[in-house]
């Protein structure tokens, strides 16, 4: 005996989420089937809407349903002529929450990691090039997370960007090392952006 | 700064889910979007047929997409006219693991709770007497959780099943297989202690 046909899919499907198991799978079903069918068909429309037309910023590779995100459309945004270079796109907005950068971003959508197959062609690295050759920046902030791979990335991409004639630094070890910059709190943000260094080869 | 539009819509959607904050909808958005968009899409799919769909067996009240669910459209679960009374459909699977009990269910899907609102209508009390009144049970097992919530449903279903003359008993109590008497609670020990059996040799 299982569930009926169609619940048991809903449970399957349920299970594509991350941290999501079979147990947590069957307590959702069973929440927006006995509580919160509106919310269940509205999450089922956008859904669909979402992952058919978000795609990535042409210039920073940041989630976006436009060609170019909003910080990449803003001209004043080049003004300072910095470069900041992060992880993911949660870590945009924790650093747009301290308000203490108005330069760019450029976000890699992960980082390096050999053993995952994950090299510089997925991070986007050709992309960074084009952008370091086009818009001259003064300065590239290295906003990576402070664990292994992070510093690994980071330093890579010092190496790889050092023939531009900028500017390379790394924020601040105010950041705890080990830790995740997402969950930072935004004065410690504040102090890890503010205390950044420049690399000296 | 915000996500896009439409990536921040997205996060929204998925706190609709049981125990998804904010930090957990992101996460879940970016996976899906960097790592399982036919995942995503699917899910999409699904979910939209899932709550279009899924309604509740006419008879035992479990959820299903046809009139009657498999078990009550099976002759072969009245043979033993024992009707087993559950809080939810998660408890129908584990029952049916056991592969101790060959006869019908009915679900409640929740239990009498004055505070939240829930009374005997919500729970389909009056189904379960129209099931009473037609099948001829021979017995009901009260399988409600052994919370006090459940115990006062348990109770409350026996009073009302007490006139259809049949046998009305309510699943043990005791001390969990496989468990340590020390770590169990006091409660659950009395229980355990008075509904003791006598070894036959
Ligand atoms: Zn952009
Ligand atoms: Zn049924």
């Amino acid at each position: 005996m299982k569930f009926s046909p169609l619940v048991q899919e809903l449970i399957n499907s349920l299970k594509c989420l991350p941290g999501v198991g079979a147990k947590s799978a069957q307590r959702m079903a069973f929440h927006l089937l006995e509580r919160n069918r509106i919310g269940g068909a509205k999450l089922a429309g956008t859904l669909k809407v979402a992952m058919e037309n978000i795609g990535h910023c042409s210039q920073c590779r940041n989630f976006t349903e436009d060609d170019s995100c909003e910080i990449c459309q803003s001209a004043k945004r080049l003004i300072n002529q910095q470069l900041c270079i992060v992880e993911s796109p949660g870590d945009v907005i924790a650093i747009e929450q301290t308000g203490e950068f108005q330069g760019r971003y450029f976000i890699l959508m992960g980082h390096l990691s050999p053993l995952d197959g994950i090299g510089p062609d997925d991070l986007g690295l050709d992309i960074l090039e084009k952008q370091l050759a086009t818009n001259q920046f003064k300065e590239i902030i290295l906003a990576t997370n402070p664990t292994v791979e992070g510093e690994a990335t980071a330093h890579f991409i010092a190496e790889l960007a050092k023939k531009y004639q900028v500017v390379i630094s790394r924020i601040a070890h105010g950041v705890p090392v080990g830790g995740e910059l997402e969950y930072v709190d935004g004065n410690t943000l504040s102090h890890a952006l503010s205390g950044r260094k420049s690399y000296s080869f």
